[in-house]
């Protein structure tokens, strides 16, 4: 199984940003946590991180020639972008939407995903982690 | 590892309710699901399901002398049971709010959750794999 | 045909509360009138009130085995239950709603029922008589 | 007892349109069920039909000289037409609103009826037997 | 001066309706009293009553070629007609609302009047009076 | 009969202030204009002006011992000033809101007064000759 | 192909009202521009124009069983009237919602229309050419 | 004088719930402190704790034929338990709403009591002497 | 113990206002009552009223001077006036929110208080016994 | 004349995408559709294609110098992009909204564009057509 | 170049109330630092503080005769008082509204300014700097 | 000190785009004026300008390693872009929010910046000189 992790905007500074919200690992070590959990579950996993909405849409759209699923972190695009919530529609693979931190728990606006609706489900909550059981319920499920 | 898992309201219906929504699983088949995976991840796992209010409040302030983590279906009380969010805020331990449905999805009214505010995090959308990654990020995470 | 009527809370009151909004009958003298309605139109009846949500849920859950349809009168459950939506909507037998005053003319809340999307159809502000003309109605229809 | 049933706008195409919403009765055969009902319940009954929201308000106005009661399916009236709801108000007897569909049920717009508040109470969801029923109920009742 | 002064919809019923809300004078009354205070300040009057809105509006096109301002009581039209306040807008002559009862003080929809700002003033709340201030009002000013 | 004319905030600066909204005339002026008309009407009429909340209550807190009706035109505290609304409420005399312009034809947060509900009725949109109305309404009524 | 072109109300007044907003072509010289347009297109089109609701509901019940589709104008019944809605719905043939102006540059109410969801499509912004593009896409294709 | 004090929702973790907000003391001692305050008031008190809706419900029916007062701490029921409301407003006595905390100060969803209505007065902000002031109400007045 | 009473706008005309909802004592006779509860419970008041909210945040920033603590009615002004809020915030003693009603059985805008927040707790609706209920907190209490 | 048509997101998978809403055509076959129906009314026309919201602004702004007006199917972007409209707005020539589907008819987010304001006029749901019709409006018009 | 500066209600506090909000320099040592800057700038600048909304009112009214704009922090009152934004908006001079803190980063209530729409622009987030920037703004302008 | 501006979507049109809003001045003279005063404060500037998104993202996430502040006109972003809300939230750099014109004044969507919460401060509607005065601010201060 061939699973594509899209980490977006504001990602590639984890570690330095907010450290009380979204943790000390930096992204390398979490696209390393990431990969020893996909080598386990048998994933061929590929990482990739944009700032850029059309960029992420790109990338979706490349995706489903390469890839069974996607793990997608919108960032805060979570909170209005319809353009990456049509994109997730368009093509023909499951997308799991994940997110570090308990969105819920946080700012009014991050308590609604536009994204959601278009995605096979949600991981929110458990940091890094987040990404490990989103690609182990990819593993396990026949999504929708 | 102890982990509770509680199944809210009407899930003890499953496999007879609206099945093109929550499967065609019944409730003991998840739950032996649920028992498999646990012995995989070396988790001791209790299972119990309420329709009542007030016994998931009970279950859940019981549930802290016992158990490390809590695995919470709240079901429809996920969207008004402020009762219940304050009974996960108030013991000592985590609470994973578990979704069958991708909520986000589904009816307006299901897109907020007033439970998770309260909880460590989200898993949502994956049928009966929701509870399984939900274990899967238990065992492996210090949840906050 | 079978009917089973939930009175749900505060019904047992009847009688002695806001007899300006709700009538001055008590509920035993509201089931004699259903009971010789039932007669008249050659159904058999049968009358239970619950205070708790999750009674009324366990009631819904039952009475798919014994009856053919259900006269739910939620009371101010019907304006944020959705645990008894999910109820209703989870059973595979019509459920109509009766409310004995007319909701629409009463406070804010009371205009909108949460129930009712999931139910067969509605009757209410016909006092006691609600759940006669509801009952008529079932005999007569083939609902939904 | 004489009762007037007032049938609101589109009505007229019953049978022909939205049948799966409803229903494939035509408009003439509802008068027919609601003539045979009438006559059991011995009522003198009288039916008319009107695309015009002043017509419907002329009838109205025109019903307390020759009747005891009016049955009034406002069709989409039902949610914005305050007129037809002052209407309903200014005339000394009690109107019952009726609907085919159970509204709560559909399109976000059709939950709120602002006529409901001036009437005696409502029958929906029966399809053409909304009508019987509200008959019946107009039959029994001492409406307020 | 020559003003045309239109009663909106169920003004016919004056006297028998709701008199606690609307006084017992009937229409024939406030006519008199428009047409006895018209002739105090040298107003050639003419008043009309519609129930229909589309009447309304064909009486506010005529308008302009023979009356140099309206008096409209828009009644229950005036909380959602944007055809009213179309016409209002579209014709070359002042038109002032005008409403017996103090709307502010009734149910909330009756607080916003869509035709208000299409009009050059509103005078509410005097009973018959609102009508013969008004006409002072039109003799008095050139209104914008 | 004895009336008080309050002027609300900032209409000492009429004719200075905005003239395309509130016209040339100076508030001499417009007391000037309402003396005239109160003269013929033979009303004994005060004219007073205050930016203060605090001192449009305590003049409406004294008026009830002086005069028989007050005009307040209330400017901007119309919109937000529950405590002016409380003073018109607890005063035993009619209070007639009056507005310069038709304040249902300008910003949104203007087409709402809260003052309204506890007055008798509303003269707005005809210049200072919204004044000299009110002041005819004063006169031939006898406001609830 | 035959065309039914219903215009709304007000416009009858076209050329006379709001110029600047509706142009200064009369209702007579739009219809010739559409005529001269439908023969260039080889459509048969006849053209109305109604004020009321309910004739604009007759009217669209007729036009099935003689036209192949609707161009409906419906003024400002375009932001409340359900009425039309549900007929524009109920008939078998395409309707296009037609707009003089681009109605989302003007007054917040007419940035939604109620209508629209009933409808095959929308030409809004213009002027006259909304009703020749209209007729131009019916011509082309076979709508949904 | 005989005052029933119902303790809600979560209330039995007290002291080791969120002692930030809810304070170290236990409900045991919550009860001592009420108890002596009652002595001191010359009332007989007694204190009840339920984490279940329904059983809320049973309490309030129950007390009025015991009690000539009810302290009643809904907990996070206050804020959508229409049913309690109900209930309240259904007996006979007067009931007092009491929180420990100022749930003014807190979340949103917390600014709104649905059952506060029904009472005759609040209490709230004062830690567990909101029930001792809440007494010494009940003991001073003769509430509406 | 020294404690300042201060009542806001309106309540000078306590007694003659409305008595059915803010009862017959005068504010002499409540200022009284809460005279005779003071020296019971041994503490030193004072009592101001002011109608002019600059007033009020006048006397509050003196108040921290010499007094431990403010029972405050801000009557109306609590719906809006965030400026006597950011009094109350700004002084360093705590205040208590006092209303004769319960405000949250009144008008809707009555039902928020944004002054509260700001406040130690609330007491509502015993009429003149809120101020003595709140005094008999701030005696027994350290509050916050 | 010249006309540039801008698609905008997800618009590059015209044909695998959602075909039940999108149709089946691909973009391709799109362009050539809208060519033969340029060289027909003798325009200009070029078509491109971007996924990046500052794309399309850098688009619109280099338009201006090249092109006499623009079609432009914002796509999602339609919903949510104040800076594509700023874009629109900040040009000096005409630009046309296009949408292949009835937006009206789809989800509630998509019943408003933020980006409409800012257009000449708009054309939808008329599948590849929207952007012929608009075409031939643009052709005919001197839009505004 | 003569410049008024008017502080507004509770900012007589600065320096002792919230610290941490509104920084340790007391009014006396801000004016300090306004005088010095404007002494810089070649600015006359005169600094008074009002507790009172009427006294800022009439503040407003009388500095047109003798400044050339006005710094406006018009504290709580920005988020409520439409009549001192119709006092900005009645004199011939600019205001430029100034906050100590990032209101937007504050409350809800905090982020919008009622009277930011009269004044000619705003400087909010730098302490008492905020009044130094705009002063410098001020000088360096024309504003419009 | 060292200060990057970041000039947002539509900037680089300065001096064509609406000069009736936005000025006469092109970004290249806004740039030098920026240039001058920066000199005179002593400041090292450097000015970008930017129309996407993900583009001022990045120039924010390279600010930190050169600059000490920022000043960010986010031009429309600033209505709805959480995402550079973020950026500006994860850096450690103060950054200062500025706007041309008085958003306040404008469209309503424009009342309220996103990105606001995340900035130091804000400076709106001095023109060019917005960018001047918040330089001088930047100069001036230590900024939170």
């Amino acid at each position: 199984m061939r699973v594509l992790v899209i980490h977006g905007p504001n990602l590639n500074l984890l570690g330095e940003r907010e450290p009380s919200i979204y943790g000390k690992q930096t992204l390398a070590e979490v696209n390393e946590l990431i990969g020893a959990c996909a080598a386990d579950l048998d994933i061929d996993v590929r990482c990739v991180q944009h700032n850029s909405e059309g960029a992420i849409v790109d990338e979706l759209h490349a995706a489903s020639a390469d890839f069974e699923a996607v793990l997608l972190n919108p960032g805060a695009y979570a909170h209005y972008s319809y353009t990456i919530a049509d994109a997730v529609a368009a093509i023909g693979i499951p997308v799991i939407e994940v997110h570090l931190s308990n969105t819920a728990a946080r700012e009014e606006f991050r308590r609604r995903s536009v994204v959601a609706p278009a995605c096979a489900g949600t991981v929110a909550g458990f940091g890094a982690n987040s990404y490990t059981a989103a690609l182990y319920a990819a593993a396990k499920i026949r999504i929708k």
